[in-house]
């Protein structure tokens, strides 16, 4: 499968690792052998029909900051738009960062990727708060798959969960939490009675949470999240616009200190239910398997039949990540055989 | 899609309640119609070609203790094998109790349905902890499905995720716990401080444990399940005779409290690496995810990029053992549009 790779950040590169060190493997066991044609990072881009050599791209990367200065670089005012409709490729990984303003540059490269009919894998979730319904419309219309499962617990397979294992059952709601930063700094808030600043910078310092932290602790994140499961999952069109949500800048010691002699611990809970969708601090019992403690992301589902069911595990990181964006390539490769 | 129900205990009639209750949904969105032809329970059996009564067989079952006296009934000398042979039917659901000693009567059932080129749906543990890599040999050498969602987990889907959720992802290992009355008696002696007799006694008063509960304090059925996604996610062929395996029976209260005092708790746990496969009592830290309360289960997979993933759920009762009966047959339906 040719591939275009936008954006060869942390998640990127972590892809082209996994490319590497997995490509026997994935060729033998799943048929999917990733070949990747073209790649643009924020300061340029680079291409080979034939397939990039991905370790030396990822070489030239760690010395000059950009892909540009790869022997088989592409004329540097070469747009996007025509690297992804004149580069051979079944595919176009989308990796730029989010925003949740406009969704772009994301948007733009997902609606031109589809339209030159390419298949799209994003980790890329402000394309999808702001506009899944048409961006699913428009893949069913060019009948061109666009998968997402990296954009929701980043490694951890919560999209894939409820649209695989639970067949002939009634998904009722869901609600859990689904971004790590927060519920770091809750945690610590917690551990080691640091107020909601002091927390803030530990996480920032310890590479969880970014420089400005304000689509994680604001709760948009989070919303994104929820906006794309109730798409997905629960098959209801909406957009973050429409959702309550609540961050937890606000949230004081005295608070969480409250929570604990009550046995319930203060998390940033994402819900979803026939009646309401929102974004807000709450309480959960400290034995309630959605409690999960440090960076890990926990979703529960509640079912008809079967009862609640969780889901517990790292919701970020560059190889977690690219290992969902590796699921939804053999996802594909299996449903076209390209 | 025709039905022949082996076994009319709680959970067959839990699966025919939910096909009572939900076969217009099930038609509708999987094109799944559940028709029940036959059913054989301890003593004795009724059938009808165009499909039982279900709400009168269940009446009847509730009055007489056996569905031998629904109006069209079977002559009460006629075998097993003759009704699975002779009675028209696609898929026979197999719910007698687990035998570890030799699997029977489940494991006939299970190999005469196979033979006579049924699908088999099975929530019987006996028959594959003894012989599950004879008998997935004769479903692939029939072109039968035997499918058993039911056995691990009941209506928490651990074995639909493993093989479904993780396409181009190595699974490394796999532990948690997967025994809820083990999980009851452990968690009751902790929080109560009650000893092992008393918390056992509490379990069967609440109908977590059997009157017999060997199979479950022994670790027998955690061993059973771990058999059981040896071979099926694993691929690695072994019966319950190879595994190393320690009950709780011995547990005394003073190592529970040693436990809780340094941050953990004791758990029975199933365990399958590269090199081991054990159950026995672990110390498991109380904010490790598999670290779950009362009688839920869990179960962690240990992964290359995505890290370690935990599915959390009920593992047993009626309804969510049948809801995964119910999986089954829409996962074999889907196949094979019958």
């Amino acid at each position: 499968m040719r591939i275009v790779l936008i954006g060869f950040g942390n998640v990127g590169q972590s892809f082209a690792r996994i490319v590497i060190k997995d490509r026997d493997w994935l060729v033998k066991n799943y048929g999917l052998e990733p070949q990747v044609t073209a790649i643009v990072d924020s300061r340029g881009s680079c291409r080979d029909d034939n397939g990039l050599n991905l370790d030396r791209v990822l070489k030239v990367k760690e010395k000059y900051g950009t892909v540009q200065k790869y022997p088989a670089s592409v004329e540097s005012k070469t747009s996007i738009q025509q690297i992804i409709s004149s580069v051979e490729a079944e595919a176009v990984i989308e990796t730029t960062p989010s925003n949740f303003e406009n969704g772009e540059p994301g948007l733009t490269n997902i609606r031109q990727s589809l339209t030159a009919r390419r298949h799209v894998v994003t980790s890329n979730k402000g394309p999808l708060a702001l506009a899944m319904p048409a961006l699913l419309e428009l893949a069913s219309h060019t009948r061109m798959q666009l998968r997402f499962s990296a954009t929701v617990g980043a490694g951890t397979p919560f999209l894939t969960f409820a649209s695989k294992c639970l067949p002939g059952e009634k998904i009722l709601g869901i609600h859990g939490i689904l971004n790590g930063t927060t519920n770091y700094i809750l945690t610590r808030m917690e551990e080691a009675s640091l107020s909601f600043q002091k927390a803030l910078a530990e996480a920032q310092e310890k590479g969880y949470a970014e420089r400005n932290p304000t689509n994680d602790i604001e709760g948009l994140d989070t919303a994104a999240k929820i906006v794309i499961i109730a798409n997905w999952i629960l098959k209801r069109r909406m957009s973050i616009n429409q959702l309550k949500v609540t961050g937890i800048q606000e949230i004081l010691p005295q608070r969480i200190l409250r929570a604990k002699k009550s046995g319930t611990r203060i998390k940033l809970i994402g819900r979803l239910t026939d009646s309401e969708a929102t974004v807000r601090p709450e309480e959960v019992p400290v034995d309630d398997p959605v409690c999960v403690p440090g960076n890990l992301n926990a979703l529960s589902f509640s079912t008809e039949h079967a009862g609640d069911v969780t889901l517990i595990g790292r919701g970020a990181g560059g190889e977690e990540t690219a290992s969902a964006i590796i699921r939804d390539l053999v996802d594909i490769r299996t449903e076209y055989s390209i």
